[in-house]
């Protein structure tokens, strides 16, 4: 089966905004083995909207349309000849929605909740636009909202059960996504062939995202225990082959594992950061629970409060340099003891583009402090781009933790991120 | 002019890798005031690449194509009935470079020299194969290398110029970026009218970008002085408009403004963050500079904390809750003694999603501590989502921090981010 993306919007015409909701879209319908031949972004105008519908309808069986829902949903009413209907599911939340806050309602809102006759409304759980299916003519339409915040959702809770339901023989189809951290996309792909042996029926796509690189199978079968089986089989070859640099399952993102894995440990983590200037604590508060793992943490840009707040020791700083291990360690140590935390983790190094102390911009030290094993300091080199070596001493401080609660090496090349 | 670009990529088809040379092309594109019509992404065929290359020549004049340089131009080659003749330059610097280098010189290394005849080759400062411009039946075909590091440089220092050229009768071309934060989109197009009145040659568009809102002018004219005179006058009205909303010019958001500000006031800077968790901090540390404006800051993420390492009285946290004006304040007060700062920033509230001392996610204070003004805390109610909370929260310090240092009113409404 073939399908087609049209993006809607004037932004990504103009380039103002990057168009993520066709690359999530072309991987989940890949996963489902549906072929993407052809991703058209087009402006907020309803003949463009049907001239692209029409080419699509000449190569493509499915048709998936992102933003735009409220004009288009009236252009694709006209061009195919169809009524818009009230879906009442809707229009409910939409009243429920406004007489909960303080937003007047919009007098046009009942259009928000109309959709078009005999389509299936995919239920938007982030949003109030309601998303559709429509099987028309031999093909399939399928309408969803522009943010990516309620396009995914609608997506993964609702649309590909829809596909899978309506669009395939062996009706069961399991999909997992493996993540590594450590390792990279071509590294992965020239070993992976022997954990795939004798496994065609399984679907492989490996992936980056943020320096974190992820392996997404699909398996299809008739029974959910077979295709389950074939998932684990290829799972644990996956893992014989990389072991150490598996992290986590589905989308969670390093941070989010080091939280899950704090949370299961029971235990406390703490920063002071240098030349991430905050963003380590940052990546660790964003998401929920975040009091059950941190009290606190500081950042101490400069040695003097280094030393009078974090109360490293003047020895230190003179004798070895605030970029060193020392500095690292102790750093650690006392933001540890500071807050009170099982974990303290230390942060220094060269952000760029200045050298500073003689090191060139991309050195940096890591230093743990964990319950009662010794503390330690690790040494990476990045690149030269400042923003690039706060964010993979972020990831690499993460996988520290990782490795360090975990009980695995640390000694292990980690991703150096290089300047390409 | 209307233009079109089609990005070649089996990878991108996947969704494997997310397309930025289509939004990079489209920004270039309308800064020249280009019109972008439509964006198409293809995988690697000859026959879906004339399919497409033929569906653009009925809308655009110019067709801008990235990606499979090789097969494309023979593919284009064979659809326009040119030959391909060999471009010298490029295959020296081919043959110097595998010299060079301990890469084997492919067997088939011509064929990256050679062009369309008749075409303009576009230098590739940054990888071997060499881009095109060709102008044949009333339609400019441009060949850009896929790699964004490749065609990035190609477009900036030689696309663009041959573009400007050769096609625009008014040579002369300025563009501007104003940044706005505190207003949506929408409120700025209804308001927008009446600054625009009588300049219908500037080229006005209007985008939100992270919760800020920009307004790019173009003017185009036979002279540059008349070009930058349009350019004055239209931004004199539109700042008139919008006054105090307006905070800086080009790509610069509202945390590189900030710390230009306090460079240039020659203040530093601090905070103590709760809700946010470092995010304010981050933001501030994420440029060049940052030690010039921040020495360290604190995250108190419990109340244990707030209490101990940064010495907020058990007082104010029995009387008042720690989500409350008088803890924001002292927050603020108690950070920027610790740190020896100008500036102190306090941050409390619920991010979500549950709620906190009978308090509702979304709701925020904001503490500021200025030098030998008055503190106060700032109000402020946003959505239920965690993150965009966070995100809002940080955005609103910062202009808090703006409006304090530059002694604009603080009592404006927000822009409140709505749960859309």
């Amino acid at each position: 089966m073939n399908a087609e993306i049209i993006s809607i919007g004037t932004d990504l015409l103009l380039g103002q905004v990057t168009n993520t909701n066709a690359p999530f879209l072309a991987r989940e319908l890949t996963s489902l083995g549906i072929d993407v031949s052809n991703q058209t972004t087009i402006g907020n105008t309803s003949e463009r909207l049907i001239e692209a519908v029409k080419q699509a309808e000449n190569r493509s069986e499915l048709i998936i349309i992102s933003g735009g829902l409220g004009p288009n949903k009236e252009a694709l009413a006209n061009y195919l000849g169809l009524d818009l209907i009230l879906h009442e599911e809707t229009e409910d939340k939409i009243i429920t929605y406004h007489k909960n806050s303080n937003f007047k309602m919009p007098e046009n809102n009942q259009l928000q909740a109309l959709i078009l006759a005999d389509s299936i409304p995919l239920t938007n759980d982030t949003g109030l636009a309601v998303g559709m299916l429509l099987e028309h003519n031999n093909h399939t339409y399928v309408l969803l909202p522009g943010p990516a915040d309620e396009l995914e959702p609608t997506v993964n809770n609702y649309l590909k059960e829809e596909l899978v339901n309506r669009l395939f023989e062996k009706p069961v189809l399991k999909s997992r996504v493996l993540n590594f951290f450590g390792l990279t996309e071509d590294q992965i792909h020239s070993r992976l062939e022997s954990a795939l042996r004798d496994k065609e029926e399984i679907n492989v796509i490996v992936y980056s995202k943020k320096s974190q690189v992820a392996i997404r199978l699909t398996a299809m079968s008739h029974k959910e225990e077979d295709a389950e089986n074939s998932l684990n089989q290829v799972e644990e070859r996956i893992k014989g082959e990389f072991s150490e640099y598996f992290f986590g399952y589905e989308d969670k993102d390093l941070s989010d594992v080091i939280k899950d894995l704090l949370i299961e440990k029971d235990l406390m983590i703490t920063a002071a950061e240098s030349l991430t200037g905050g963003a380590f604590l940052s990546s660790l508060t964003s998401g929920l629970s975040a009091g059950a793992i941190l009290e606190g943490g500081l950042v101490t840009y400069s040695n003097e409060m280094k030393n009078e707040v974090l109360k490293v020791t003047k020895k230190t700083i003179d004798s070895y340099g605030v970029i060193s291990p020392e500095c690292a360690i102790e750093m650690a140590e006392k933001s540890r003891k500071l807050f009170n935390a099982d974990i303290g983790v230390g942060f220094t190094g060269v952000a760029g583009p200045s050298s500073m102390e003689g090191q060139i911009p991309g050195t940096v030290w890591i230093g743990i402090s964990y319950q009662d094993k010794k503390s330690f300091a690790k040494h990476y080199h990045f690149g030269y781009k400042r923003n690039k070596n706060r964010e993979l001493t972020v990831l690499n401080a993460l996988d520290l933790v990782r490795r360090v609660v975990l009980d695995l090496p640390v000694e292990t090349p980690t991703n150096y991120g290089e300047d390409k």
